[in-house]
């Protein structure tokens, strides 16, 4: 079956440590590698603070000029943690207690230690569709297009593989990389020969240092391996002409 | 001097290779950091693809909502890179050989190796500032309050520190980590309280983990140091009256 449908997302980064610096974001790959493989093109990527009104507003931008938003952080027990509530705010529902979320948690912690710090983790958008979390227990959720996910790397990479059902991907995008030992104002005007004869692949041209050499790697992605095939063919061409060692095809 | 305006910036992250997560972005941390250090606060980070119209959209609405924009990449001598091309449509200037920059390359390059790949590096938007590339050759450049660097992050670091009399910052932002042997729930009531009680400091709760043990660091950022002194010292009141373990104070 050919899907021909084009699906797109963006990827709400939520938290003052990755705009200070202090935190270094891999949430962003993690997801957008993820989505890559079920067919959904990363649009855009946003960075924001933990402020409630920038979160309404970027949310309800996002959710509409995108078929899926994911948005990561502000989802703990902490007075920072405020994305449930901006998210209630923003689809106008009410912030109340998720029943299943609360009985998961129950279960999950030992008499005594679901506390009131961690019962603020089952507040919750009405009606949200719970996201379920195999490493620590508290789930994500998500309302409509937007799923909202934890912060922590470790805790979002294991909450993706359930997602998988829930999010209707387009064809897979493939990806090919040529790196070849040059420079890139080398082959720059030949790439754009075969970029002006294939409009519809995206070609990148990425320099690289790698043990102690120079390189260039050039990255074809496309949804069809025929057009990879195509384009390929016309830069081993020109490879090959100006008698370019290949490093990797 | 005290500087009591707050100054204010965006970074615009251009590129496909991040979108698509081959790339892990670096330069959105190392921007921030100094920033940071001369008193300049990020108030969003974006990153977009290389689509013409998506760059001058963007560069557009964030040039006019923060006083200074830092872009990355998009400024090499190849086809996607079209940075300063769409800089120069959303100010309305001409796109044209910028002299002093064709001086630069023509001085760095041995003779014969200034081709044409490496001459579409100086072409800015008229009147471009340059900012002086120490590490190899290629000038970045601002107009008004849009600054534009490369996308390779040893380059683009070495390039910063030629940068600094051009911003002008506020108070540097003074930021103080507390660590602590708990986990988040356990203080999240009394760190809100700590919140309240400072409603101009910023406050973050982050969890880590850390040579097998389980902690939280609180980070607190303000501009000046008396404030941070007395958060600090609410914190560790309850820090004390719970007996929880400094880690690091």
């Amino acid at each position: 079956m050919n899907k021909n449908t084009k699906v797109n997302a963006a990827i709400l980064i939520i938290g003052n440590e990755i705009l200070s610096g202090r935190t270094q974001d891999t949430n962003t790959g993690t997801i957008a590698l993820w989505l890559n493989s079920i067919g959904v093109k990363v649009n855009e990527v946003r960075v924001i603070p933990d402020l409630e009104d920038t979160i309404i507003g970027t949310v309800n931008h996002l959710r509409k000029a995108n078929d899926y938003v994911f948005t990561t952080g502000g989802i703990g027990p902490t007075h920072d943690d405020i994305t449930a509530q901006s998210i209630s705010k923003a689809f106008k529902l009410e912030y109340e207690i998720h029943k299943e979320a609360f009985k998961i948690l129950e279960a999950y912690y030992k008499i005594g230690e679901f506390n009131e710090g961690r019962q603020k983790m089952v507040w919750m958008p009405r009606n949200a569709n719970l996201i379920l979390n195999p490493t620590s227990g508290a789930p994500g959720f998500n309302i409509e297009n937007v799923f909202c996910l934890p912060g922590v790397p470790s805790i979002l990479k294991s909450m993706l593989g359930g997602l998988q059902n829930r999010i209707v991907g387009g064809n897979p995008i493939i990806s090919h990389t040529i790196s070849l030992r040059t420079v890139e104002s080398e082959i720059a005007k030949s790439l754009a020969e075969v970029q002006d004869n294939n409009k519809d692949i995206e070609i990148g041209s990425y320099p690289f240092f790698q043990a102690g050499k120079l390189g260039v790697s050039i990255v074809i992605r496309a949804e069809e391996q025929s057009k990879i095939d195509k384009c390929s063919e016309e830069i081993f061409k020109f490879v090959d002409e100006k008698k370019i060692e290949i490093v990797d095809r």
